[in-house]
């Protein structure tokens, strides 16, 4: 640590052992997340290693006035994770650690600073899995995950992170510890805060240690690449394929998205060119269930709602047909893509796509916009992507426009303006589309209770 | 309405056609719930039929600095429901609706009223399942459910009530009208009040009306009847099913709860007394799962884990074997028993459970301790019958000494002394053995935010 800063300093005297940095690289690389709107400012990151330390970094914070930014893989999508206003970047990444595993209760008791894929390989040792999973796995953070409810692949099947959350340790933006839930099955006794800290984005508190419940492993899977003749049968193929499957997965994506991971290196799955795909990976525990698989694919082939096929006949194969779906974002990443991770209830998925698909092709003629997303969650991701020499902060500021008419399309179908990514930053405008003014004002309010000085993640989600 | 009070004069001139009664045949009836510890003493009570009649019935109370006491079927355990101090008691009761179903959703809405039992008939004409389930099912009503995200039976299979509400309206102490998370699947923006209003015991709001996702109906099931020689060996019978079986439920309970319910009309299961008795239900989809079932009896049986079994070979039998756990509740009533309602982690069960008996056996030797629980969910269930003769309130005294035994064990083994009863008035001097202070200090301050004038069931979960 080189700084002058006092409050830095007094920082490190309060904990000799604590890494602090101000290096110009460092602040950098902990001040922002995968957005690239925002530029990187903290006043220096904190790298504890102990629980203690969190908490004695939060009170110092209280007794300075500095701002805390609760920080993961820093894989976020709504700068949940920026530092650009002089705040102390509190990382995680030290504190990845598996802390005990129980085959009674079957959980894996882990540091927030681990990442996910880490979580999925710990279970399996155990001969169990962690059912959530999605493309960031190997760089995002458990701790992260908690802080968005994240969602991602399996959430058809086995819901998103917050039900498999059976304790967690929190430091309040007091820097009091809670241990919340203790691993309890039933525990009926007043407000459960470990459902209210999990979602808050660092709002409310960091994260310290969580007890992850683990589920057996799931039966052997096949998964199958449909091609699509056009947007209106997507829904009838899903109702096709969840009356007669035990589904796992149910990813959609467009041709555009497809053309993107295959200039990325990813195969070519069909001759022809098709506008729709989608991936879906299901059990065939026993020959019930893969008979029942072909006769789905059979029965849509004969509506005409699929135009061609491929079911995977390896684990290799598999993989190769997941890659076209979950390649997609890296693949778009050097476009600087504008976001928008939208949801609606299921039923108001038909209606809600058309009138989507009539906005955007209205709203962006000259645009290049990608769409996939989990169908079978209502969860639709939109990518538009910035045409070559046009300048970010306009490309964004026009983007920003077509958000204010789809956050009124969402408001019209009750959904919501962030499925799986979170408010942090850059939705916190159209909070409003999705949450009353009523409910912000009790968010707000509760916030005041759990950070009465403002200094967890202030700005993201809401203003202070 | 026959009252001079000029608050409920100006109740009643404010909504006509409210239902508003002082009659003291309903004050005593609508007054309390299952616990028979408490004098009822509300002020009146109302019966409304509309959410709106709710909130005006909110703003009225905050007007008039009157505390509402919310009320459905009142089967609970906890006192949660009593009226004792001059409360207006707002009673669900003719909100009791299925207000909706939708197919592609999987969700039905409906009024708090309604029963658990006809939201399961409800959810079956639709060819699906509302999973929770317990003994109170005629009684009890789905806003009570929520209050106290009540248990049950199929825990261990299904998870409490909290993994099945889609959607919450609720009305809050302020009298606004939030509406929570409207069915949707993921929904990342922001503080999940849903989950926070669930287990608040109607202590910051009334729900109104709610979204309840339904499930596929479950495999065909077996339902078994084990005996056991001793309590030692519960644990180990538990993990041999386990492991081997798809479990759908696994209970516990003692020779002297089964007297109770033969007392009260079942049929004897065998011939010979055994010390401890489980009940058990399975899935039997297929062959393999018999034999499954059959190779776990016959291990437990070849360890002497298990002396006697019976498996049910029709549904009328099955019927009759749940009837001996199902039926302890009703038989011990005449004996106004003294309930804990216990859990710990699964893995601190055994040391938990040993420690538990010694405790009870020393502690009660007067006493008749009858036993049973939810094993799979490290729920415990202790009832302490008063013996003829003995004042009420000196049984209570002398239980409550015990309960603070109890306490210090069940802090100890990180265990809660609401499993799913709730805190309510009964239990909430023990609050502090689950939860701590900082928890319980940030409970508070919630409560706050949501219900400012401290007008919903005060006194209730904690002290105002």
């Amino acid at each position: 640590m080189s700084s002058n800063d006092p409050r830095l300093l007094a920082l490190q005297q309060a904990l000799p052992e604590l890494r602090l940095t101000t290096e110009a690289s460092e602040l950098e690389h902990y001040g922002r997340d995968w957005t690239r709107r925002w530029t990187p400012a903290p006043l220096a990151i904190a790298l504890p290693t102990r629980i203690e330390e969190v908490q004695a970094i939060v009170r110092w914070a209280n007794e300075q006035g500095v701002a805390v930014v609760p920080s993961g893989g820093r894989t976020g999508l709504s700068g949940g994770a920026v530092a650009a206003h002089g705040e102390l970047v509190l990382s995680l990444e030290r504190m990845n650690k598996v802390l005990a595993f129980d085959a009674v209760d079957r959980i894996l008791t882990v540091q927030p600073g681990i990442a996910l894929e880490a979580v999925h390989n710990a279970a399996r040792e155990h001969g169990l899995v962690y059912p959530v999973d999605f493309a960031a796995r190997g760089s995002c953070s458990i701790g992260g995950n908690i802080a968005t409810n994240a969602g991602g692949i399996r959430v058809i099947r086995y819901g998103n992170t917050r039900e498999w959350i059976a304790g967690l340790k929190v430091v309040t933006g007091s820097g009091e510890l809670l241990d919340l839930n203790r691993g309890l099955i039933k525990n009926s006794s007043g407000y459960d805060l470990r459902q209210l800290l999990i979602a808050s984005e660092g709002t409310l508190g960091i994260v310290v240690e969580a007890s992850l419940r683990l589920a057996d492993p799931p039966p052997p899977t096949n998964v199958m690449l449909l091609a699509l003749p056009s947007f209106e049968v997507l829904m009838q193929v899903f109702a096709e394929f969840r009356s007669r499957l035990q589904l796992e997965a149910f990813e959609f994506f467009t041709d555009r998205a497809l053309q993107h991971v295959l200039a990325h290196g990813a195969q070519k799955p069909f001759e022809e060119l098709h506008p729709y795909y989608v991936v879906t990976e299901f059990a065939i525990g026993n020959e019930a269930q893969e008979a029942a698989a072909m006769a789905a694919f059979e029965a849509c082939m004969e509506q005409g709602w699929v135009s061609d096929g491929v079911i995977s006949q390896s684990d290799a194969q598999a993989a190769q047909l997941w890659r076209l779906r979950e390649g997609i974002t890296e693949a778009l990443a050097p476009y600087k893509p504008y976001k928008n991770d939208v949801s609606v209830r299921i039923s108001a998925m038909p209606a809600f796509l058309a009138e989507t698909q009539t906005l955007l092709g209205q709203a962006y003629p000259e645009f290049e916009v990608v769409w996939f997303g989990h169908i079978g969650d209502g969860n639709l991701h939109i990518n538009v992507l910035k045409p070559d020499g046009l300048d970010n902060d306009e490309f964004v500021r026009q983007c920003e426009q077509v958000t204010k008419l789809l956050a009124q399309s969402l408001r019209q179908h009750a959904g919501s303006i962030s499925a799986e990514h979170g408010i942090g930053l850059v939705k916190k405008g159209y909070l409003d589309s999705t949450r009353s003014a009523a409910e912000i004002a009790v968010m707000r309010g509760i916030k005041q209770v759990l950070d009465p000085n403002g200094l967890m993640n202030p700005g993201k989600l809401f203003d202070p």
